[in-house]
This record gives structure tokens, C-alpha cells and sequence, in this order.
């Protein structure tokens, strides 16, 4: 698959980083001449995002292709993303030189923030294909995309934009009606004017708002919307009992605040001013790092709650095992010698105060590796279903070597024993270049998940573990196994 | 320490919790004949919320005692926090009967959400010792607190009582001028006010604008505000371009939507169903259980990166472990047997899809173990900054059965040698109940962390591990010590 983007700010960089992430060769245009650099700098903060943002091993990056003109990256392009600056007259007429060169059923989204659809499809040829696709900032980590029909969009067009975004691992919310601004940008900017007013009066600075946000509201923000959370509020009465209550207070005594203030030189200077304090000296680069960490922290929290923005990025992350499993599946696991079963980079929270990854997650690996050799004889989620798993009974490690953060691991897995109840394995554990780090000698039981008790493995299970451990039975005992904590070598 | 808390609804309690936790106790006045049910419901909750929050081990929880009335709740208590409902003549009356019950310095917080501490104070006999500290829901997870005072609030107040909120896990926030609602409402309010114009126009659901917020804008909250958040925005160029960019946007064309909308029946009845809709069943304690799950993923999440509520968090909780450090110190751990050195409940993302704690963080629980020991005979943050520290270079378990989400354990620690450079332990891991769940033996080495090379133990953790040894080595050799996996036992 292949799109365009035009336009290669920050929204236009952050939606070649996720495309890209995701297998979609990119065309970008920007008529910018420092657009590469820009752009190559989303991508990188992106990548090192990436690498943390699941669990799952990551698939293979498209390339991102710089264009010489709206027309050449449009040109055999399977949808178009228009990222240019918030003009009307600038978007049609980057409209009308995508519309000659697309495809006819390519589909032509805007990121527009507050447009309307049906201005910016106005002076189409086949306005039909055009809607308001409006991501948010970091594009690469934020779900959500607002999807804008106009009046002239064909009724299809959002279903299908929304399939491809959600493939992506976004959460598309489609919008009925078109107005300015759509629904979250309305709330964003409700909430911001009420702030400048609150700046403006000397209320309260910019990092004393930011914190009455980030230290309360926002912490609730994150997983549920205002609504719920005031349903919840309302307590055994919900939500009639809350509006009834709290209703009024809306009218009073703060309604004087609903004018706008003034954005004069002076409020800009003291909210810059204010804001500066606040990096406490860290340049932005640093804070999107920071940003990025945490937006990923808090929805892989959200993601073990299965919830929210987590329970999209579960699916998301689900697709990509599956897909994983898929590809060593199809390539038939080559088991004439120990096989790889796990791949991935160190996550940063995986490392301890002694600044390596902390000891337990190097069970962690070798446990990973073991469900990855399960799959790949067969122990998957459709046997699992039927009541089968595994369970490690007995566990011996050597920590040979340190590895750090965002390092490339993998490990490879030789079977021991197969037969019966018992699956006996060992495992290596590198680091990319080859350097051994670890190794792992574990013993599982094959258990009935109903009865907790063990009992031997099932056929075509049983069938695979033998064929395996022939196989592997020649390669002889590897150097490490069978040892006791301290045993002298040799 | 002991607190008066007038009014035991959602905040009262909420603040009981959170003061009970922190072994504050707590005697509650609420005229409510089923305020003991109504607030116990949310001990219960917070109960289950604390065995999550944090890694460290809980202190004592503090009893809440029911009062007959403000007198005898304010009597001996050493703070009042008043969480009555919001009107000014029952305040007043209120704080007149607290006032001549309460010791002469002790503090009184009202928990107003908006009506002005100079209001509060106006008719008190000693208004200087009145504030306002305003918590959010849930008042035993949420941060925030707003600490504001009146024209005739005493100087050192607010800072007397940040001192004490912070010491119970909060963050205040001393606001500088009163104003109605303060600073968090304002913006709450500012954001509800346009969703519900959002409803009301049909733009949306509230179950859509809700996910407009939790996917988007929310998780941003969740960690920067927003003045932060659109500062990384205006990218290199910062505020400044930001807010001559979209300053001018706040005026058009959304200005109409700043008036209030009419909070008719018919607009109640369209929120309390579209909510209704969105809660898919659910009733309200499963909701606040799952809401706290979130906040406590949320917060865990952004401990990790030591970032806003999270840093906040990682500070109490490493009180938390020093004080448990402290309290094994004073004690004098005996070494005449096995020490314990880790004691906690499992948290509830420690389990897999086996539905019982995963074979990883049993190596956890023994590292922890292990750290535990090594506190124990001084290795601790002061040794460790001198460049000593130990790293595990081999390790053997034996998972002898399964534990779930929330169960208590704790391990047992056998030292078997230390000497050199050399630490050798074995330990136990057990269920509360005494059920031995795992047993493991871990060799590890004296690391100089500058060099990464070992190097025997210093004074004085050599002497003191060779004292443990001699002690130690007369219990004998542990069952399951020296064992090689999948070894047969004898």
C-alpha cells in the first residue's frame, strides 16, 4: 500500500511515522527545503516511540519517499493526507492538483482542525471522495482521528477511512455533523480560554493551571470523559441527581468569564514567559521525549485494564503477534537447530536502578520465549481454549552479561525433553550483534486448566514435541544445562 | 495523629480513606442515619485501590470512628475537614459548633468545590484558622488538592496544611487569590459547559465526546497540562508562534456556543440515557473499580518515567519503604533463622492468562527478596553511592504452586555464603497462610559500578555478612538447595 502526504509539518511528519510503522510506503511533498530534516526528525523520535509502544516484535518500516510536487506523490497513491497550513484558498488548490493525478476512488482526507468539509470540497471535481480526517498531536501515539463527512462526501467514505485508520492503531470517531472545529478541538479550546482568562487575571501562572490539570482532571481524563466520570460522581443518584446539583452553578458566578480574552503582546509574552519556566530548561525536543514516554506509559496501563486507549492498543498489538505467529508459521519453523522466540528491544521500564535490565525480566524474555516456542508446536490460543497450557515448574538462569535500555534482544530455544507431561527446555538470549547474555533451563508441566493438575500433552501437540525433540536431541546438550546455582564448571 | 471529618458523603469519605491509610485516625460526624453503610462502601473500595498503588508494604490503617456530633467528632482531633453539602448557612453553622469544640490551632479545611473562603470565614470567632482545601474524586487516589485562603486565613496556614496533605500522598496547590471554583472547577466547568452544547445541538453523544476526550486530549492531561502541551506544539518556535497562530481562532467562529445552556428536563433525560448507554450494564462501584484501576495503572505508569502525579507517587512510596526499612532496622532483624525480607500483595498486572501470578515476577519477588536481605546487612542507597552494588549472575527456582491477584505473600530469607566477593542466598516464598509457593537460590557478585568489574564486599557488609553466615550456616543446607533442573529429589 502506498499514500501521500502533503504537507510535512508536524501533523503531516507525524502521519508518515505511523504509516510507515505500519507497512505504508509514504510520498510526502513540502515545498520547505529543510522538510527532510524536519520531517526525519518526527520519524526518528517516532521510531524510538515505536520501539517501546508494544510488546509484540515490530513489523518491517516502509520507506518515506520525498516528492517534487503534489502531483508526483500523488501518482499511484492508494489514499491522500493533506497536512498543509490551516488556509482555505491554499487547501483547493492543493486539491484540485491531487484530484488530476489520483486514482478516481482514492480518497482524499484532510487534517484540517476546523474547517468545514463542505468548504474545503466545494470547488472538486468529484468532491465525493473527500472528508476531514483530523489526528492529534503526536499522530504517532495518539489514537484518536475525527472523521468529517461534507455534505458532497460519499456516504461510504467514512466507513472506509475508518477501516484503514483502526488498522493503523488509531480509534476514528465518526462525527454526524459537521461544524467548526468538530467535538474535541471544541473542548480543547474551552478549556484553554477559560486558562488564558485565569493567566490573564493573575490567578494563577501557567505551570500552577497545568498541574490543577495534570494532577487531577487529567489523570481522569485519560480513561473516562467528563460524562462518566460526573455519572460516577453522582454516586447511587448518577447522573440526574449530578446535573440537577451542579447544573445551576454553571449560569454562576463565572459566567463573566465566557468573553474572550484579548490575545495582546502582553498576555503572550507572560504565558511564554511562564511556560519557559516550566521546561525547567529541557529544549522541546526533550519534552516530546518525555511526553511520548508517558503517553505510552499510561496506555499500556490503560492497555492491562483493557480499556480505553489501552484496548485499542491491545488490538493493535494482538494483530501484531498474530501476524508474527502467521509469518513463522508460513515459513514452516526450521527446526534442524535451535529456533528464535523472541525479539525485541529492552523496554526502558524493564531496567533498574543499577541502569541494566533488572534481573526479573530476564525471566521475563525466557518466559516470553518459551510461549513463543509453544506456539510454534502448536500450544496457541485454540489449544488453550480446549483447556490445555503450560506451566514452569523449575527454573535456572546464568546472568552472563548486562544489557541496557532500547537495546535489540532475541532468544533462541533448544528442546530438551518432549514427551508426556514434560517440556524441558533451553534457552539463549542475545543481544542483536550475537553476544550471549543469558541462559535459561526451564521444566513445564502440561496442565488441564480446569482441574489445575497436570496430564500429557495432546495430540497434534504431543505429535510436534516428539518430532522436535528428535531433531533437537542431535544437536546434543548445550553447555550451561543441567547445572546447579554455584556448581563448579566443568 | 487524629482528624475530625464533618460530612461522610463521596468526599468525606473519600478523605477517611485516604487519612486512615496514611494511620490518621478518624472520627466522622454525618447525620445520615446510613452514613456508616454509605461510608464504609468506600473504605472498602479504597482499601482495594491501596493494595495496588504502591510496591511498598501498607502501614497499620487507622480505625474511623462514628460521631453523635461536630463536638464529639472535633474533640482531641488535632485537624477538621469539613465536606458538608454546598451552602453557605449550613457551613457557617458548621464551623461555629466545630469551633468551640476544637483545640485553638487546630486547623479547619472546607472542602468547598466553590464558594469563597472569605465567605466561609466571615462570621467564625477565629477565621484565621479556616481554608479551603478542595480534593478530587476519588479523594484516596486523585493528587490534587487546591489550598486556598481567606481575606483573614492566618499566613502560615496554607503551607501548614500542604505539609500535611503531601505527607498523605497529595498535591497541593496553594492558590494565590480566591476566586469562585477556584482554578480546576473553572476549567472542569469550561470544558462540560461546551459538551453539553455538544448534546444539546445533537453535534454528539455523550459516549462520542467522551472518547473524543480519552482518546485524545486526555491522555495528553493525564500527564501535561495544557499550556505545556502547546508549547511542544509550537515545535521550534514555541508559544509565542503558537499563540499568534490560534490566539485568534478562540473568537471565531465558536463564540456563540459561550453562553449556557438551558439545563432543561429535556436535556437531563437526553445525558442520562446516552450515559446510561455508555456504562453497557455496568452500576457505579463497578465503574469506580474500574476508574481506579485506571487512575492506578495511569499514575504507576507515569512513576516509572518520574513525571507529575507519578513522581508524586514514587515519592510516598519510597517513604513508605523507608519507613519500613527504619522500623526492620530499629527492630534489630533476628539472624538467629531465616529473615523476611519481602512482604506484599500481588498485583493484580502481575498475573497472566493462566489467571495466576506469571513465572516472571516470581524472579521479582526473589530480586526484591534479595534486596531486602541486602538492606538488611547495609547495603543500602548510602553503601550504593559510594560505587558498590550486587549483580545476580545465577539463579534457580522451583515453582511449587500458583498464587493469584491480590493474595499476600512474603519471603524468607537463608543466607548460605557471603564472603569475598561472593553472596550466596536462598529463600522462600510463601503465601500469608505459611503455603510455600517457591523456593529460590540465587549466587551474586560484589560489583564495583564504576568499573563493572567485581570486587569483595567493604567494611562493613563483609563483616556483617560473615556474621550472617556463621548464624546461618548452623541451620543447615535448605531442602531444594543445589538442585540442577528436572533433577530427581534425594
Amino acid at each position: 500500500m502506498k499514500a501521500a502526504i502533503l504537507g510535512g509539518g508536524v501533523i503531516g511528519a507525524g502521519w508518515a511515522a505511523r504509516l510507515v510503522e505500519n507497512g505504508v510506503a509514504v510520498s510526502l511533498f513540502d515545498p520547505d527545503p529543510e522538510a527532510e530534516r524536519k520531517v526525519g526528525a518526527v520519524l526518528a523520535n517516532a521510531d524510538r516511540a515505536y520501539a517501546k509502544l508494544t510488546m509484540a516484535a515490530r513489523g518491517e518500516r516502509a520507506p518515506v519517499a520525498f516528492a517534487a510536487s503534489v502531483a508526483e506523490a500523488v501518482a499511484g497513491a492508494d489514499i491522500v493526507i493533506e497536512a498543509v497550513p490551516e488556509r482555505l484558498d491554499l487547501k483547493r488548490r492543493v486539491y484540485a492538483e491531487a484530484e488530476a493525478a489520483a486514482g478516481e476512488d482514492v480518497l482524499i482526507c484532510s487534517s484540517t482542525s476546523g474547517i468545514l468539509p463542505s468548504d474545503l470540497q466545494a470547488e472538486m471535481t468529484r468532491p465525493e471522495r473527500l472528508l476531514v480526517a483530523h489526528p492529534f498531536n503526536p499522530v504517532y501515539l495518539l489514537p484518536l482521528v475525527e472523521i468529517v463527512p461534507g455534505a458532497k462526501t460519499a456516504a461510504d467514505a467514512p466507513e472506509r477511512a475508518a477501516a484503514l485508520f483502526a488498522g493503523w492503531g488509531m480509534h476514528p470517531l465518526i462525527l454526524r455533523r459537521e461544524i467548526p472545529a468538530f467535538v474535541a478541538d471544541r473542548l480543547m479550546e474551552a478549556l484553554w480560554r477559560e486558562a488564558l482568562w485565569l493567566v490573564k487575571d493573575g490567578i494563577a501562572t501557567t505551570g500552577e493551571i497545568d498541574d490543577a490539570i495534570r494532577y487531577g482532571c487529567g489523570l481522569r481524563w485519560a480513561q473516562m470523559g467528563t460524562f462518566q466520570v460526573f455519572d460516577i460522581a453522582g454516586g447511587e443518584q448518577g447522573m440526574r441527581h449530578f446535573m440537577r446539583q451542579f447544573g445551576p452553578a454553571l449560569k454562576w458566578p463565572w459566567t463573566k468569564l465566557m468573553d474572550v480574552p484579548e490575545m495582546d503582546e502582553a498576555l503572550v509574552e507572560t504565558i511564554a514567559t511562564q511556560v519557559a519556566e516550566q521546561a525547567e530548561g529541557r529544549d522541546f525536543r526533550e519534552l516530546e521525549r518525555i511526553r511520548d514516554d508517558n503517553l505510552i506509559g499510561v496506555m499500556q496501563a490503560l492497555k492491562f485494564n483493557d480499556w480505553g486507549a489501552g484496548r485499542t492498543l491491545g488490538a493493535y498489538e494482538r494483530r501484531l503477534f498474530d501476524r508474527g505467529a502467521e509469518g513463522a508459521k508460513a515459513a514452516g519453523p526450521d527446526f534442524s537447530g535451535p529456533v528464535v522466540t523472541m525479539r525485541r528491544r529492552v523496554p526502558p521500564d524493564w531496567t533498574d536502578y543499577n541502569n541494566h535490565m533488572n534481573e526479573a525480566r530476564y525471566l521475563q524474555c525466557f518466559a516470553d520465549a518459551t510461549d513463543g516456542f509453544a506456539r510454534l508446536v502448536g500450544i496457541d490460543a485454540e489449544y488453550m481454549a480446549q483447556g490445555g497450557s503450560i506451566f514452569t515448574v523449575e527454573t535456572h538462569i546464568r546472568h552472563l552479561d548486562e544489557v541496557r535500555a532500547l537495546e535489540p534482544i532475541y532468544a533462541e530455544t533448544q528442546l530438551l525433553e518432549g514427551r508426556g507431561k514434560k517440556m524441558h527446555v533451553f534457552h539463549w538470549l542475545r543481544h542483536e550483534s550475537g553476544r550471549l547474555l543469558a541462559t535459561g533451563e526451564h521444566l513445564l508441566l502440561h496442565v488441564n486448566l480446569e482441574t489445575r493438575a497436570s496430564e500429557p500433552f495432546r495430540a497434534p501437540v504431543a505429535e510436534k514435541l516428539a518430532e522436535v525433540a528428535a531433531l533437537h536431541g542431535a544437536l546434543g546438550t548445550p553447555e550451561g544445562a543441567g547445572r546447579a546455582v554455584g556448581q563448579k564448571p566443568g
